[in-house]
């Protein structure tokens, strides 16, 4: 059991936003949304499991591409609506191969 | 104009989440929504502006306690509906007055 009660209700849905940073370099890889569900499951394993909002179903990180995280350290924030887990990665991030989704700058102008 | 098509339909209220890192330190600061004119606050400013769900209004950090956010790096992800700002700060990022928001680790068992 968390000793912290988390807020699930701010995002529809019921989730937590969850931003996962390389705990080694502190590269921000990814952010997603976990449901009650997917954060009991990353508590269990150790590994990072999230609600995808697109397909509407439970996600193993990695759990097809063999890219798993796994989680070193949990942080909530100030309000209990947000996580930042703080992981080991198997590989890249994103689905696009590279390390993190945030990959692109923003241009200006 | 950005070069980037921002998609604002992913979180209800025509929101996008964004990640703020300290671009020296590279930790993690808060995360907070920005709404279609909160980012054209920050593109035009170059401090970060962003949309409080609770109050339900625009909102510039720092406007009242002083601790900006000078904004050094943006970063959208693959599927453009997130932002990372790497931002110099002026002060805390949090209303606690820790520098991160994220300052409780989440205890198992």
């Amino acid at each position: 059991m968390s000793a912290i009660a988390l807020d699930f209700s701010k995002i529809p849905g019921g989730l937590l936003t969850t931003v996962v940073q390389d705990a080694a370099t502190k590269q921000v890889l990814m952010v997603a949304y976990m449901n009650a569900e997917s954060w009991a499951k990353t508590e269990a394993t150790g590994e990072t499991w999230f609600w995808s909002r697109s397909r509407q179903e439970l996600w193993h990180k990695g759990g097809t591409s063999g890219n798993i995280q796994t989680v070193q350290k949990v942080w909530v924030d100030c309000d209990a609506d947000t996580l930042l887990l703080e992981v080991t990665p198997a590989g890249p991030a994103c689905h696009t191969g590279h390390t993190s989704c945030f990959y692109r700058p923003m241009n200006k102008d």
